[in-house]
């Protein structure tokens, strides 16, 4: 009895995005305009692609967004600099910086310069804290949240549930493991270094798939009537094209869900974003 | 084949202590004396017993310790003027500052007020950020790093292993959990609202009992072979003693190795304790 169904990400960021709507026009009647300040060293093209989502989107909901480009030339204290700029100004709620930063840059110091409440995509020590305390200001990354949300749309209850999270990135596997204890799931953590990996999936009613490797769960990893949340995206030399961490051959009839790469979690991000600007600017009216 | 064993705290602690005392005397050659600052609000008992044995357990090691011990009827304000004196003294290395606070005051507030570098039990948002991500200053609480040193001591592997941690608190499940990790185990974390709890708990490798309720954890918790360690300390009315959250009755021949209460991880606490001021100390000289 396995219907496998494909968790969509579009239809959650079109439904993240009617709400987000509805918030915009309440701070606007009070007068706030949410904006978004992106930050970017250089023209990586990953990093370029996100953003044209990031400005479309916002565009779409009437979230202001203002670019502060660098060259890749540029100095730490410039860019540390622009991040001040921003902390200091008030019409700015979130901001993004893409990372990776130049390797000369101390990636850690400079994230550490931007002003937890405006953090919205949780990379500095105190978006850490409040991710891990739920206390404090700051925002999980937006992939962790677009996780939670993609199983909430869907109707798929979390409580109670077992999930395995395989990776313990700062970026995905950490938070959204703590996502997922706040909303009462039993939660293990599996990475490079477990043992018997395929046994502990096995087990789970949802897993999570975060380790940033193409492919390396294939259908060994998995049992049937599972929830299949494939976080990775990753470049296959061998097939041209985009593939999750999740391999999808063979996996037919197995998972009652899964999300697709591309088109799943990718696809939620920057509605969870522009969800997080929101939040930072309403923080201000309260 | 069941060897049970009880890891006893106290020769965990001395052991720890060994070292410190080695710790001590190198800081002492460069001309500073580590010193723990002890906050107090009223005269609860446990507070006072807990005082009792960390003053002795730095008399012994040579680290000083001042107290700064408040009227149940102080204000938040006072409370909070102490620590800024704590903060900007350049003697004390270490603050411990005992909670539960009286129910007026706003223990996340009053916490927070602490500097994360002196903050050796771990109550600030900058040590769970430290704890969580590895990165900046904190320290963890000094039951968690117990339940690891204990481990260590009586050559217990932990890389690879299955715990699972029963508790999700930021007082010991969810440190304890970050520091399993950056050990290289694969970590379940359990708690009120998990299911079928006893399989869970069965399958690992190690038991981390922290769940706070006496005795809940009774023998059918758990399998053969299994490493369990016991952070439980709770008054029981109907056996007017100390027990911990694991009932040892019936556990005759189940575990290998089993943490004792009293005498288990909480003999260790104060070892801990001092380690983290002396680390603290240490990290002035870097």
């Amino acid at each position: 009895m396995n219907m496998e169904k494909l968790l969509k990400g579009k239809i959650v960021a079109d439904a993240l995005d009617e709400k987000t709507l509805v918030r915009v026009g309440k701070l606007k009647e009070k007068g706030l305009v949410p904006k978004l300040a992106i930050v970017r060293v250089g023209e990586n093209e990953s990093d370029l692609s996100y953003e044209r989502g990031a400005l479309k989107r916002c565009d779409k909901l009437g979230i202001e967004v203002e670019k502060h480009v660098l060259d890749m030339s540029c100095s730490q204290e410039e860019l540390i600099d622009v991040i001040h700029s921003l902390n200091d100004d008030k019409s700015v709620h979130g901001v993004l910086m893409f990372r990776p930063l130049p390797k000369s840059f101390d990636e850690d110091v400079v994230c550490n310069e931007l002003i937890a409440k405006k953090d919205v995509d949780g990379i500095t020590r105190g978006s850490n804290a409040y991710i891990y305390s739920s206390k404090g200001s700051g925002f999980e990354p937006c992939t962790a949240g677009a996780v939670i949300d993609i199983l909430k749309h869907y109707d798929i209850d979390i409580a109670g549930k077992k999930v395995v999270v395989v990776g313990r990135s700062l970026v995905i596997g950490k938070p959204v493991s703590m996502l997922f204890l706040n909303e009462n799931a039993t939660v293990t953590i599996c990475h490079s270094k477990t043992k018997d990996m395929k046994e502990i999936t096995k087990s789970a009613d949802i897993v999570v798939a975060a380790i940033g490797k193409a492919e390396f769960l294939d259908d060994e990893f998995f049992s049937e009537n599972q929830i299949i949340i494939d976080v990775g995206i990753n470049y296959s030399d061998e097939k041209k094209k985009l593939v999750g961490d999740v391999n999808f051959e063979n996996m037919e009839g197995k998972a009652i869900a899964i999300t697709p790469v591309p088109g799943g979690v990718g696809s939620v991000t920057t509605a969870e974003l522009a969800k997080h600007v929101v939040m930072a600017a309403e923080n201000l009216t309260k």
